[in-house]
């Protein structure tokens, strides 16, 4: 559990957390790899989500799973770019999250995911949270919280727990 | 100015924050781009550091740097691989910090970036901290602050300040 006043610093700019899927780079999963490669390299995000064409949230794409590809067999093959899609390619296994936000639940996903993606009903996709708008939090909570609260231990916690 | 007790927090987890040289995956500014592809593909990372051969850091090389440089002539030109250096595409307008360190410096910087190179005396390369450790730092205060200590607000303080 989250304590209520910490809680409350994040909830501040809970309306900035949302990145709308209309500012977020997608690729679509019947797009192929020669166009994948492009956008991201492009885009300077090293992984973006990915759509079907009901724009239900289908995956995530990286460079690296493009890249992989185009060396994966024997030899240097850039050929395949051209035939084999992104929905071949993308990682499938990933953890999403719905509004309204769970604080605590985002806090603890992004320490091993740059992004999470939202999804709203029938995994259609609404856009993502990140890193960088948390840490925005962060900082603001750490410059913060001590002008505006005061802050004092408790008597009977044991410092061992 | 950040405020003791929440300093206090994210000192407690700072033994764990600079992930030593000897485990990060670097390149050397004189590998070729075949290398740095190769290098790029497996670890995971979309970005790494670049030392030199006294093992100074002299900048970032991304996945995207490499990509971008095997198709940025008229034609896809993959044998340029072989001949172009790390060096050559690197990053080198990079932030870096040095221990002791400074957690207002290091919150801040990491709303714009993945991870902060360390360096000692000359520049030389001593390792990384990650947005994933100051995360895991943020988890633990945001779950224990308000266990450990009472949070009131101050009197005089206007809301709109």
């Amino acid at each position: 559990m989250i304590g209520n006043t910490v809680k409350e610093f994040f909830l501040e700019n809970e309306e900035n957390y949302l990145i709308h899927s209309d500012n977020v780079a997608t690729l679509t999963d019947t797009n192929n790899l020669e166009h994948a490669l492009l956008v991201l390299t492009n885009i300077g995000y090293s992984k973006i989500p990915v759509v079907n064409k009901e724009e239900e949230l289908v995956g995530l794409v990286s460079l690296s799973n493009v890249v992989s590809e185009m060396f994966g067999t024997e030899s240097f093959n850039p050929e395949r770019l051209a035939t084999v899609q992104v929905g071949d390619v993308m990682e499938e296994d990933i953890k999403t999250i719905q509004q309204p936000f769970n604080i605590e639940k985002i806090l603890n996903l992004l320490v091993d995911t740059n992004f999470i993606p939202v999804v709203g009903e029938q995994d259609r996709f609404q856009g993502i949270v990140t890193r960088k708008e948390i840490l925005k939090s962060v900082n603001h909570l750490a410059h913060e919280l001590e002008l505006k609260y005061d802050v004092t231990a408790k008597e009977y916690v044991e410092e061992s727990n």
